[in-house]
């Protein structure tokens, strides 16, 4: 059991704009982004599930070319190795859950 | 790809004061809930691990007997098969990520 308080996590600006705190479990890899209103994240695939959950804040998801306008309280789940890009419309919290866990983020 | 409202997603009360919505992939499941302040879920264990996010309010997790006071932002881990238990100290909302997928919750 790890109690782990986000606060104390270190903040790493992943692309310009993207703030994420990163837990990892042996199984699964949890992002806690702060988006910045305007930042956009490159189109890019991975070979992980991902299910991201908009807290708040408004985020526009292209995923395999299709364009998703996000609310908050939203969640899409994306297959592994399907491309998918973000744009955060507003200021934004978001919680990206991965599986498996992201060796390539430890 | 699913994009998922979660206020269009049933709410079912698990155990009193325990209202949750569930999403499932073929590899994890997440349950957002809204519990009520001052109820209590008994402890019980699974296969599954567990990662229990509070979002916001004051919630208390006793995980193998040690009590765990969670603020807002606050994190745990649990691995399988160890004993938990909740009780909401204010009115809460949390995301619990389960790995695998909860087969019992589908």
């Amino acid at each position: 059991m790890s109690l782990i308080k986000l606060s104390a996590v270190e903040e790493k600006e992943m692309v310009p704009g993207f703030w994420g705190r990163f837990v990892h479990t042996d199984n699964v890899t949890l992002v806690y982004w702060r988006v910045e209103s305007g930042a956009a994240l490159p189109e890019h695939a991975h070979r992980h599930e991902q299910i991201t959950n908009l807290i708040t804040g408004d985020f526009e998801l292209t995923v395999a070319g299709q364009v998703i306008k996000m609310g908050k309280g939203e969640v899409v789940t994306i297959a592994p190795h399907v491309s998918h890009a973000g744009k955060a419309i507003s200021d934004c919290y978001l919680i990206d859950v991965f599986y498996p866990a992201r060796e390539d983020y430890r």
